[in-house]
């Protein structure tokens, strides 16, 4: 089922997740109809969100399908959401792209289909620039970033992930994905996040988010989100993973989105 | 030769490295007499801060012992700093451990020696507290301290390097070592350290720094600290690899030395 291929995924975030969360609603308009699809609609909406607490993207997702038996409705819907991420991703790719000046020396963090995309639409107008990215232990989402930017043919530089503050000094720009952008203008990313966004405003690197409407919790409070974790085991210690941290608005430049760059509405 | 050992060690740090150099002194000074032993303390002088430049207790160690052909001075000397080193370390200890409340919360990143002779202390007392240490990839110092910690029985909790911000949070108190305090009380430590100190800061965390005055460098800058780097390959890509960044002293509450706790002389 495709849940629990969702609940397996360790390597992709917040808009592949949306993604397949949105595949599964298409399945289910080809397999039930009548109550029985209302039922199992009503059963997503509490059960999908329940995947990954700290995404906003899935919580998004289970409300913009209705509760309904009609398959048609609920797939043209699911399908609506899936085209609506993707037309985000390449405007985002678009606006994001302009932010890049020649020469650009850009510190990411993690891997962010919608950073991706931006360095993507920038290459592709042109431009020179290199990128500095963490390799993201312990499951490496930097490695697999690299890949990407290799086949792109982007330069780029892999660090550890605890040379976030000494390679910031080097950036002349921060972009990072968000997995959540919460209510009050807090950034929730992967862990080193927020870090990397106290080294930026330290050395006046601009740290920009990028991230489709979808990442937008209408509800949540920084200090509410639920921190996913997934702990490990190294040279038999119990190591704590806490998949998330939270960054204050404050540190943030601006919020690449779809619709525009959207910034702090007050010095907070 | 002692010397190659040096360079080939990766979790022990700046205070292990001086007292393994000033043992190289020791067994010169059983081996060779006269223009030869002269002529080996003179190389000595350039070749063991050269094992590494970021480290200042190299530096000190090699200035430290007088260029002559002397064996008994040369002997003398060495176990002089080795002694200084031993009885340094127990005092930062004592003096550090007073830092400690009741139910401390402290958070500190890859493995120093300073660092736990105050743990240690602080447990000596009947102080309760609790560590939170990352594991400090990619050599794992971290994993190391842990092991030190659970033979202590003091109870801990390893997280990744990426939790530094997060974890800052819920510390109460920050401790780590040094490589290297330059001139101008720039704190040189494991790559991961100024991160941490920035995120200290912005939780209003008390942030210190445990070190022996050997490693109080007489001259360097903080701008200009060669930082050593031991690049690795991680599924086919290279890593980049410094081992430290540099913390600049507004972050820095204290430096707990042998002669008491030195603070900044002025808000800088």
């Amino acid at each position: 089922m495709i849940l629990s291929e969702m609940e397996a995924e360790r390597i992709r975030g917040a808009s592949w997740l949306a993604r397949k969360g949105a595949e599964a609603y298409v399945l289910l308009s080809e397999l039930l109809e009548g109550d029985e699809l209302k039922a199992a609609v009503e059963e997503l909406r509490e059960r999908l969100p329940a995947i990954n607490r700290t995404m906003a993207s899935l919580y998004n997702l289970a409300r913009f399908i209705p509760i309904t038996g009609d398959p048609e409705l609920v797939r043209v819907k699911a399908e609506e959401f899936i085209r609506l991420g993707d037309e985000a991703r390449i405007e985002i790719g678009n606006i994001g792209s302009e932010l890049i000046d020649e020469n650009e020396v850009i510190i990411t963090h993690s891997f962010s289909s919608a950073v991706l995309e931006i360095l993507r639409a920038a290459k592709k107008k042109g431009k020179t620039f290199r990128v500095i990215l963490t390799e993201s232990a312990p499951d490496y989402e930097g490695i697999a970033l690299a890949g990407e930017l290799e086949r792109l043919e982007i330069s780029f530089e892999v660090i550890t992930d605890a040379q976030l503050g000494i390679s910031a000094k080097n950036a002349t720009l921060a972009l990072v994905g968000a997995d959540n952008i919460t209510q009050d203008g807090a950034v929730v990313n992967k862990a080193g996040t927020y870090p990397l966004a106290l080294a930026c405003h330290d050395s006046g690197v601009p740290f920009y988010v990028a991230a489709e409407s979808f990442k937008l919790h209408p509800k949540l409070k920084g200090g509410e989100v639920e921190i996913v974790e997934r702990p490990y085991t190294r040279q038999g210690f119990r190591v704590r993973n806490r998949l998330f941290d939270v960054t204050p608005w404050r540190y943030v430049r601006g919020i690449i989105t779809e619709f525009g760059v959207l910034i702090p509405p007050k010095e907070i």
